[in-house]
């Protein structure tokens, strides 16, 4: 039999608003009848619920995950973050799965169905069209993994791609690599484009050959694998590959020490992410460390905060990266 | 500006009430109305909110998921199949993160909070007393990879932790293994207790010396490998080992092989789920199938039946295993 509000109102010998007032943020009840409502309730184990708390605030406390890739064990680490993240402020964790979803009205009017007050879109890949069509539709929303601009017109919280690409590029370079490579991810993502860009730039006054360029259909073990392949088929591999995530590294390491080359003996190889796989000691892939747990942190007190002013400017926070040293790139010469 | 029922209603020439009830599950309205209001909302762009739905229902169309482990890669199948699942059915997909909690009662306090309409345990290490708790708290709830017994008091949904023991009895026998031993998940586990009878239960008519058991603190891969490092620094390991899951096997397998056994020639080893990282050429892991797509779809449809029939009797559905042959342990001699 649950416990109702009247419930604790006669233990507590004070009204129903007054119960109600207590559970409700803001709202105003003095201290000596919030101690007697917080100790009735604690002694019938009443928890007012979100439902109830809709009613009287217009607020479900639902915040959205929006994720479109789950084959990526990174995720794993975004979704114990976002849950604990969000539990220990009292709010509640909704998962969208947008796995294949092109239509960004599709995923509007999945959104406003499901009463959410704000969403963080957790995707590099995803097109900003996504996050600007919730925002645009007055959803609250925050681009976790997303592009950054210096005229943002979405909150993103993420790294500076480039930035990246340009660490990857002097990281290759001082350990003497000079037929260096990029294998990156989906073409058509933001992410793939920005460390792309930053990777040659960092080259540009390297002494190396031509930079050969390449992307695998996916942040995925199996289209890192396949794209390693594809490559090794065509001729030799280049010395060094810049992969564009860990999981993707993952499938091109798996490729080229199946074809017999030894990494990082003949062939050097860095990711992108440090999620907890690329530690292990059977993978132990060198890689530049994005801080997941920062930018869930942060995305969240940023959606937060939107919701509380709707009219808050869009901006960027971003966070800096550095390189893991592990087992697929040699040593500084 | 979001579209309102009201909105709909005018475009569609019809009551404000056949608007809401063309949205309710069940609700009776002529076909020809229908067809009016949805062509309304469908030119409106017009999505009833599950806000709105859950006052005239009484639901909240918000089932939850509960996991206690986000070390487990396997989980990123559970969470994928989950929210597809619920989506596709216009269901809310809630995330519970019970990392570290130890006591039901406060799980119920915050389930109650959350509002779902349902539970869904996924868990084989969270003691029974959970989903128990959650019952008695008059929550539908569905133990997801929970243990079975001939007379469930809460719908059970998974596989047969006993068989599968019995399974990697036999096939370690049958490739000439005599010296075999278990490494189990944590030891107050249900899953591990039940893996480990089976596999003894297996062995009582083979030719084997004493089972070495022993138990890892996790179903993680650093207590998969530092349980190994104990053993191999204890003596000389067993010739194979039925380990509690995959990614504890995985563990295992980087200890022994960083200590200079090789797998499967010195040491084999067998795990259990078959996550796709089992799959990966370069972990290529030995293991018993668990069925994680049919596990989930059951339990989704156990969990909505009992939403509309909180009298229904408890029940266990379990999936078949069977093992996935690749390299970690020799073929059959």
């Amino acid at each position: 039999m649950p416990v109702t509000l009247k419930d604790v109102a006669q233990r507590a010998g004070v009204s129903r608003s007054a119960v109600s007032r207590t559970f409700t943020e803001g709202a105003s009840v003095s201290p000596k009848t919030r101690a007697k409502v917080e100790r009735a309730a604690a002694d019938l184990g009443y928890a007012p619920s979100a439902l109830a708390s809709a009613l009287s605030t217009g607020r479900t406390k639902l915040i959205g995950l929006v994720v479109s890739n789950f084959h990526n064990p990174l995720f794993l680490e975004v979704f114990d973050r976002f849950t604990t993240g969000l539990q220990a402020r009292g709010l509640r964790p909704l998962l969208v799965n947008l796995t294949g979803e092109t239509d960004p009205e599709a995923s509007v009017r999945m959104l406003r169905q499901y009463s959410v007050d704000g969403v963080i879109v957790a995707s590099s890949t995803l097109p900003p069209s996504f996050a600007g069509a919730f925002r645009k539709a007055g959803l609250p929303v925050v681009h976790s993994f997303g592009r950054w601009t210096a005229a943002p017109e979405t909150h993103v919280v993420g790294i500076d791609n480039r930035e990246c690409g340009r660490l990857a590029a002097r990281t290759l370079i001082e350990r003497g690599y000079r037929r260096v490579a990029f294998l990156g991810g989906p073409e058509a993502a933001t992410s793939t484009e920005d460390r792309l860009a930053g990777f040659l730039d960092g080259l540009t006054d390297a002494p190396v050959p031509g930079v050969m360029t390449s992307f695998a259909q996916g942040y995925t073990f199996e289209a890192g694998r396949a794209e390693m392949q594809r490559l090794i088929a065509a001729g030799p591999p280049a010395d060094a590959y810049f992969c564009g995530d860990d999981v993707l590294s993952i499938g091109a390491l798996s490729a080229l020490r199946e074809a017999g080359f030894s990494v990082p003996g003949d062939v050097g190889l860095i990711g992108l992410n440090d999620m907890q796989i690329a530690g292990w000691q059977n993978i132990d892939l060198t890689t530049i460390r994005q801080p997941v747990n920062a930018i869930i942190d942060a995305s969240i007190e940023l959606a937060l905060a939107t919701i509380e002013d709707p009219d808050r400017l869009p901006e960027a926070r971003l966070f800096a990266c550095h390189i893991v040293e592990r087992g697929t790139l040699r040593p500084i010469s």
